[in-house]
């Protein structure tokens, strides 16, 4: 495949296409990787997702806009913040961030998805901080969120077991079927229904339904991340993440002797997010979330290594690029 | 006079005295230097003042304790938290802090005080982090905090001039007057009495009286530190910072031609700063809390050196200590 790269602008945007083509391409970014409180150099958990001028924020850490500001992709855009639970190392950057959106210009609604009483929680931290722009409340209902769709974005929840209730997300960007012309003349559509049927529409005429399947290719792999925090390793996890691009899951320590604790405070080993990745069959581990205590996260790698090959130990602001195959 | 510096510890105390004598020391760090929104090298504006292991602070922003973690002054005896006004970079970092204090294993009270409203949003910001140690609130009244004491600390506090209810506060370390034999002798005191003289008793005696100004020397100079932000600039400030050693005030902008800015948003200017200092006789003036637009707010001190010589441009995390003289 003849395959072109063409830097529209070297800090937002780079789109990988065959000339004529253009592909989606997903960038993110891992804005902390620590746990509990943030630390000057280790920020606290939280994950940005960018993908056709729009973008996602996983958890929002007292912090996670210093995080966003280095990083330097902007704010305005945040369409989503999803969030995971409501303890406050996950949430209390929440006051700041919205406002700092605010004062950035945006008038469009933002949405935030969490847990039942997610419009509450909000409401009572946004008493610092009124908001000029309109909120919408997404509370994941007891089933999990099902395929809720912005953009190209489509999410899905499952429930963790935590002190509270915590949810995994799963991030999706589904890649359309191709137009297969000989499909389409082999079912004897009429050419001026063909590019309906691409887009998805249903046609009666003459007695006969027209379906987007009769004119399109076989299904096309997209593109998936999940993350998990903070949590016991679940069997639902499995399934859930079921060959997913980029697993980012929790590792709040590092070493095996820590399973007390680690049970005890919900939370997971290394080497348990390790199982997880290599049951899921997903194709890259990253850990974060790490205990205040792991001074240097990296040094216990090889719990997870030795399990679960492509693993990588989450730095703050690490970026990761994904575009379909 | 014979001065003996005693380090007994570089990093917590030093304290500098007279053989025999130990005398107080006030140790300062204003923890940010910006206004609006945190940024990764600026911040938000936050004083920290220590004292005979008690700690004082003076707003908190989000990202107050990361400054708080880098600078190693620890955290678990922060006894009280004064809010000048409830705006989000003021207050945003309170949940995370108070979850940090009481992980740190802070089992005492810890007070908050601030403008009317204090205890209720106090506990809205908390509904992600519930607190396990008590904690105290004192609301400012109408007429201003007036010698609220806590261990060597005296807080008192007048309204200044914002778009909501804000509070500047004058911290001051008094210092006790010295015993005068002389004085008692002269005032035929019997000894047994001096002590408790000395205390503050009063003595009724053989139809006498006796009172502590009866042994006591002279007033004596302690120590005054003032904090304004957010404000234009108000009458009432020059006699309220009347003398003080060190005055940490607003200079949301540099240049005087931002009066219009500063006039609507109702900030100051440097120079306005510096005018309340020269008026205030204060022997110090610090600047903060610089909007986000001032990237090098230095390149402005003319501005305020013009009017004020002993003037400094605040910088994150930077220290004074001050002792009696």
């Amino acid at each position: 495949m003849n395959v072109t790269t063409i830097i529209i602008n070297a800090k937002y945007i780079s789109i990988f296409c065959t000339p004529g083509v253009i592909l989606f391409m997903l960038r993110l970014s891992l804005l902390g990787t620590g746990g509990m409180v943030p630390m000057p150099n280790r920020f606290l958990t939280s994950l940005l997702l960018s993908c056709g001028g729009k973008m996602i924020l996983i958890d929002c850490g007292e912090g996670t806009q210093i995080s966003l500001k280095s990083l330097g992709w902007g704010i305005k855009n945040i369409d989503i913040i999803c969030i995971t639970h409501f303890h406050a190392d996950h949430t209390a950057g929440l006051p700041g961030l919205l406002s700092t959106i605010g004062n950035s210009g945006r008038t469009e609604t933002l949405t935030i998805i969490g847990p039942p009483g997610v419009k509450s929680v909000v409401e009572c931290l946004t008493v610092i901080a009124p908001i000029t722009y309109p909120l919408e409340f997404v509370e994941i209902p007891i089933e999990g969120l099902r395929n809720y769709t912005h953009g190209d974005f489509t999410i899905n929840t499952i429930w963790l077991e935590h002190h509270i209730p915590c949810a995994s997300y799963s991030i999706e960007i589904k890649r359309s079927r191709k137009f297969n012309r000989e499909k389409a003349e082999n079912n004897n559509i009429p050419i001026k229904f063909w590019n309906k049927l691409r887009n998805g529409e249903i046609i009666e005429y003459n007695n006969k339904t027209f379906t987007p399947d009769m004119v399109l290719g076989e299904t096309r792999k997209g593109i998936k991340i999940c993350y998990s925090t903070d949590t016991r390793p679940v069997p639902e996890m499995i399934p859930f993440i079921e060959n997913a691009d980029l697993f980012v899951c929790e590792g709040m320590y590092g070493d095996d002797n820590d399973f007390e604790k680690a049970y005890s405070k919900k939370h997971m080993l290394f080497s348990e997010a390790a199982n997880l990745a290599k049951e899921g069959n997903v194709k890259e581990l990253w850990l974060t979330h790490f205990s205040p205590a792991l001074v240097n996260p990296s040094e216990y790698i090889d719990f997870a290594k030795n399990i679960f090959d492509n693993v990588i130990v989450g730095t703050d602001r690490m970026v990761k690029e994904l575009s379909f195959k």
